[in-house]
C-alpha cells in the first residue's frame, strides 16, 4: 500500500532499489522508452524522471505537485518534442492538447497523468489508515483556494493540481468506514464502465447515437422486471437521474394511465386526486405531487407500526375516507426498504386494497430493490409483483456508481403515451432502422445521460451470484452490529428486533445520561449526543454515519451499510469510535 | 497516429525497434520493472509481454483481445503472485479486485488496462481516417453477440472484451466529421474531469459529502450569472440533468412565484395557467406543462417570422387574447438560439411585453447560451439580463461533457422555496457547519450527480477566452459552409441570410430533381432525399448530420457545429460527401 502523499508510481522508495540517487539510471531507461510508439515512451519517461524527486508530504495546504516535475527539458516549445524530453505541464495548456495537430502526446500524457491521480486516489480510498475526510469549513475552503473563473487559462500543471486539491478534500465514498449515505463503496468495474460511459459521451435518445446503450437498457430493464416477477419481464421503463425522479415518473404515469386527459388539458379537467403513502415513505413523493400540480395535501401519510411499515387497515381507512369526499385516490405508493428504519412495507396486503379499490400501485424499492438479487432476503418484496410500476436504484443497495436509478413499469407503450411529444428533428418517421429503439420520446428528458452501462458491465462482472452475495455480506454486517448493541451498555434500538434490511437505529447514551430520569431534560440532552459525534467524526475523519430525529424520536444514528468493503472489525471500530468521542458528553 | 485495430500501446511496430520477435527483451525489462512499487511493474510487464504478440486486426467481428495476452503465466492463483508474471485476466474476476484483500496489484492493472483501451479510442475519435459510425441494425448487434445477464460472472478478459466491443459500435461523438446533435467534440480537460467526478463517486445534496463540488457549483452558477448580466451575479441555480428538466424547473417556478399555494393546493387552487413560447421552440416545453398539470392545451405556441424568431406583435396579441377569455398568462419562454434554424427570439422586444403584462421571462439559451461567452456574438442574446430565469446548455455548444445544463433563477431563495421539503434525515438543522451550502432541497432531485467538475475545470483550463475562441471558430465554419453552398448548384436554402448561430439548413437537390418544376411531385421526392442521403453516411460511417422536416418544409439538412475538431476541410468533405451519396438520387 502506498503510503498517503507518496507519488503513488514512485519506485525505490522501499526496497531501496531503482537508485534514486542516481537519475542516470533513469535517463538511461528513458533513453529506451522512446523506441515505443503510441505515447508510452513519454508516459515512461515521465514516471522514471517525475517520481524520482518525490514530492513533498503535503501537509494541508496545496499539494505540492510542481516539485515532481524538475527535471524538465527547457525548450519552451508546445509541445514539446526534444527526443527525450519529459512532458513539463507547465508550458502547456488545453490549447495543446487533441484535437491540436501534434495534440496527440501530449494528450496521451496529460490523461495518464490524470489517472494516475485518480488510481492514487481508488487506493487510499479502500485503506484504512487514511482519513474518511478531511473536514474543513465552507468558508476554509473558500479562502484558503482560488476557486474563481477567469478570463485566461491556467497551464496543465495547474489543472492537474486542481484535480489533486479536489480529490484531496473529497470524502472517501468507498471507505470501509464510510456509512453515511445509502450510497457508499466504490466498485471497480462500475468505476471503469463509467470511464468508458464519459469517454463515448453520447446521449440516450435514439439508437443512431446510441446504439449499444440504448441496447443494453432494454436487456437490462428486462432482467430487472423479470426478477420483479412479471411474466416474461413484459413491460417497461427508463433509467432516470434518481430514485426522486422515478417516484415522480410513476405519480404522473399513473395519472395518465386513470385521465389521460390530463396531458392536454391539465389538472383543471380532472376530479381532485389523492396519492398514499406512509408516514416513513420518502420525501420525494410529496416534491412530485407538488411539482405535478396535484399538491402536497393531496399526498395522505399512512401510518406506520413500531417497525415502520405502512398498516395496511389505516390505508384502507383513507382511501375511504377520500372517495367519500369525492375524491379519486390515483396512486399508492409504498415502500419497500425506508430510508431511515430500512422497512418494508406489507406489499401483498397493499396489493390487495389496490386491486379492490383500483388504485395503481407504485413500490418505492429505490433502497430495498437490491433485496431482491438475494434469495435469502427477497421474501420482504413479497407482493411487489403485483404493482404497476417500480422505482428501484442500483446506485443504492448494488453499488453501482452514482447515478442509476430505474422506474420499471408493468404495462408497455403507456410511458411513450404520457411523455411523447413527437419532436420531429430527434424521431425521424422515415429513418433506415427500426425506430421502436429510439426511446427518447418516453422520457420526460430530452438528452439523458447514458446510466445503464456501468449496471450492465457490473452485472456481467459480478453475476447475479455475485449481487447476491454482496447483499447477504451487507445484511450478515447490520445484524453483527445489532446483536452488539442491543445488550451493551450505554446503547438504546429505536425500534425492537433484527434489522430487515441494513438500516440499525440507534442511540448512544453517554454515562452522564444513564443516571437521568426518562423526562425532558434527559432526552432534550439526548438530542444533542449525535450530532456532537457525528462532528467530532468529521473533524478526526476516522468515519461517518448520519443520524436524525423522526417522528417523536429525537436524533438517533442510522447506521446503513452497502459498501462491501466494509468487515466486521470496521463494525468493530465505528462502535469504538462512537464511545471514544462520545463518552464525555 | 496508431493504425485502427493495431494495440495503442504496441511497441516495435513502426520503428522495427522494441524487437517483437525477441521476447526475451521484453523479459529483462519487466525483470527491472518488478522493482518498481505501486502496481507500475505489473503495468510495465503486462505492457511489454501482452503487446509483443500484437493483436490482429478486427474484422467485424468479436475484438481480438484474448490473443494479446498469451504469454501468461499458468499458476492459476487469484490473484496470480509469480514474481515476473504478467496478469493474465483470464484468470481473474471482479472479486480479485479492491476491496479484496491483495486487490491493489490486479485493481490497478486492470484499471491501466481499460485506460488504454479508453486512450485508443479517443485518439481514433480524432483521427479522420476512422470511421464516425460503424453502423449495424438493431437485430444485427442482438444477433451478433450475447448482451444477456446471467447468474454467473465473467473474467476480466470478458469485461475488457466488452469494453471493446461497446467502443467499436459507438458513435464517435468527437470525430471532427460528426455533425449530428448540439452536443458534438470531446474535450480532454472535460472528459478527464468526468474521470474525476465518476472516482469521487458523490452526491451534490449536501456540503457533508460534496465539499469541493458544492463550492464549485455556488462559484460557477455565479459566474454564468455576471455573464448574463445580473446585478453582481445575484440570483439562484442549479446544475440539472439536461435542458428539459431546466425549463421544467422554470415553468415550475414561475408558477409557484405567481400561486405559492400551488405547491400544498395542487392547480386545482388557481386559474387557468398559460405559458406562451414560439412555434420553433423546443418540445420539452410541452413535455413540461403536461407533466406539471399545466396541460399542453395551456401551452400557446407564437408566430415566427421566416427565419425562425417569435414574432413579438403575435406574442402581445395572444396574452391579451388568453387574459379576455379570463386565462393567466404566467410564463413566457422565448428561445436563444432554436433547435433547428438557430434563431434567437427578439429578446428585448419580449422582456418589455413581459414587463407590461407582469409575466415572468425565461430564456431557453440551451443551445445558444454559449454565445454569451463570445464578445463578437453576445449581441444576439441581448436583453437576456432582463429574464427571470434562463436555461443554459454548457455540454451544448461550449462541448462541455454530457451532461452539464444549467437553470439560473434571477431571484434568490425561490428555488428552495417552491421545492423544499425538509427531509430531516439529509438536512439537519444542527449540523456544524454553515447550512446555507446545503443546497439539495431546492432541487426536485434528492441524490443529484455532480455536473459542474467538468465545466470548472474547463472554464479553469480554457479561461473564458478559450471559450470565446471556440465559439468564434464554431461560428465561422458555419458562415463559411454557408458562404459555400448559397450560390452552389444543387442546394437551396431554407431561410435566406447568414446563420446567426452554427445552424446552416438547407436542401441538397439531386441532378435529376433539378430539371423539374416546383410541384407536389418533386416536393414529394426531395423530402426523401436527406434521409437516403443520411441512410448511406450512416452505412458508409464517413460523416453524419442531421435531417427533419419543419412546418410546411419537407425534410431538409441541419448541419451545426459545435465541436472545435472541424476545419474548412470538414466542411468541405461534408459537401462533397453529400454530393457523392446523393446524385444518383
Amino acid at each position: 500500500m502506498a503510503s498517503p502523499g507518496s507519488g503513488f508510481w514512485s519506485f525505490g522508495s522501499e526496497d531501496g532499489s531503482g537508485d534514486p540517487e542516481n537519475p542516470g539510471t533513469a535517463r538511461a531507461w528513458c533513453q529506451v522508452a522512446q523506441k515505443f510508439t503510441g505515447g508510452i515512451g513519454n508516459k515512461l519517461c515521465a514516471l522514471l524522471y517525475g517520481d524520482a524527486e518525490k514530492p513533498a508530504e503535503s501537509g494541508g495546504s496545496q499539494p505540492q505537485r510542481a516539485t515532481s516535475r524538475k527535471a524538465a527539458c527547457a525548450c519552451n516549445q508546445k509541445p514539446c518534442s526534444c527526443p527525450k524530453a519529459e512532458v513539463n505541464y507547465a508550458f502547456l495548456h488545453a490549447t495543446d492538447l487533441l484535437p491540436a495537430c501534434d495534440g496527440e502526446r501530449p494528450t496521451l500524457a496529460f490523461l495518464q497523468e490524470v489517472m494516475d491521480i485518480l488510481l492514487q486516489y481508488v487506493v487510499k480510498s479502500f485503506d484504512r489508515s487514511t482519513k474518511v475526510i478531511d473536514f474543513h469549513y465552507p468558508n476554509e475552503l473558500l479562502q484558503e483556494y482560488n476557486w474563481e473563473l477567469a478570463d485566461q487559462p491556467q497551464n496543465l500543471e495547474e489543472i492537474l493540481m486542481h484535480c489533486q486539491t479536489t480529490l484531496k478534500y473529497a470524502i472517501k465514498t468507498g471507505h470501509p468506514r464510510y456509512f453515511n449515505q445509502l450510497s457508499t463503496g466504490l466498485d471497480m468495474v462500475g468505476l471503469a464502465a463509467d470511464w468508458l460511459t464519459s469517454t463515448a459521451n453520447t446521449n440516450m435518445f435514439t439508437y443512431e447515437i446510441a446504439p449499444v446503450f440504448v441496447l443494453l437498457e432494454y436487456v437490462t430493464l428486462k432482467k430487472m422486471r423479470e426478477i420483479i416477477g412479471w411474466p416474461g419481464g413484459s413491460g417497461d421503463g427508463i433509467f432516470s437521474p434518481g430514485g426522486a425522479i422515478s417516484n415522480m415518473y410513476a405519480m404522473l404515469i399513473a395519472r395518465f394511465k386513470m385521465f389521460p386527459e390530463v396531458k392536454e388539458k391539465g389538472m383543471a379537467a380532472v376530479p381532485r386526486l389523492i396519492a398514499f403513502t406512509s408516514e416513513h415513505s420518502h420525501f420525494s413523493l410529496k416534491k412530485g405531487a407538488a411539482a405535478l400540480g396535484i399538491g402536497t395535501d393531496s399526498v395522505i401519510l399512512i401510518k406506520c407500526d413500531e417497525r415502520g411499515k405502512m398498516i395496511p387497515s389505516d390505508l384502507e381507512r383513507r382511501i375511504l375516507e377520500a372517495k367519500q369526499k369525492g375524491f379519486v385516490p390515483f396512486l399508492v405508493s409504498a415502500t419497500a426498504g425506508t430510508t431511515v428504519y430500512g422497512a418494508f412495507d406489507p406489499l401483498l396486503a397493499v396489493a390487495d386494497i389496490c386491486k379492490k379499490y383500483k388504485i395503481w400501485m407504485h413500490v418505492d424499492a429505490a433502497w430495498g430493490g437490491g433485496l431482491l438479487m438475494s434469495r435469502k432476503h427477497k421474501w420482504k418484496l413479497s407482493g411487489v409483483e403485483r404493482a404497476n410500476s417500480v422505482t428501484w436504484n442500483p446506485h443504492k443497495m448494488m453499488g453501482v456508481p452514482l447515478q442509476c436509478s430505474a422506474l420499471l413499469v408493468r404495462e408497455e407503450g403507456l410511458m411513450q403515451s404520457c411523455n411523447q411529444m413527437h419532436a420531429s428533428y430527434l424521431f425521424q418517421q422515415d429513418k433506415h432502422y427500426d425506430l421502436s429503439y429510439d426511446t427518447g420520446d418516453k422520457a420526460l428528458q430530452c438528452g439523458r445521460h447514458v446510466d445503464v452501462f456501468k449496471l450492465w458491465l457490473m452485472w456481467r462482472a459480478k453475476g447475479t451470484t455475485g449481487f447476491e452475495a454482496h447483499i447477504d455480506k451487507c445484511l450478515e454486517l447490520a445484524e453483527y452490529l445489532y446483536n452488539i448493541i442491543k445488550n451493551r451498555e450505554g446503547y438504546e434500538m429505536v425500534f425492537d428486533g433484527k434489522p430487515q434490511h441494513t438500516n440499525v437505529c440507534f442511540w448512544y447514551v453517554p454515562p452522564s445520561l444513564r443516571v437521568l430520569d426518562n423526562d425532558e431534560e434527559r432526552l432534550s440532552r439526548l438530542s444533542k449526543v449525535a450530532p456532537v459525534i457525528k462532528a467530532r467524526m468529521m473533524e478526526h475523519g476516522t468515519t461517518m454515519v448520519s443520524y436524525q430525529p423522526l417522528g417523536d424520536k429525537v436524533n438517533f444514528f442510522r447506521m446503513v451499510i452497502s459498501n462491501p468493503a466494509a468487515t466486521h472489525q470496521d463494525i468493530d471500530f465505528l462502535i469504538e469510535e462512537i464511545e471514544r468521542l462520545g463518552q464525555d458528553l
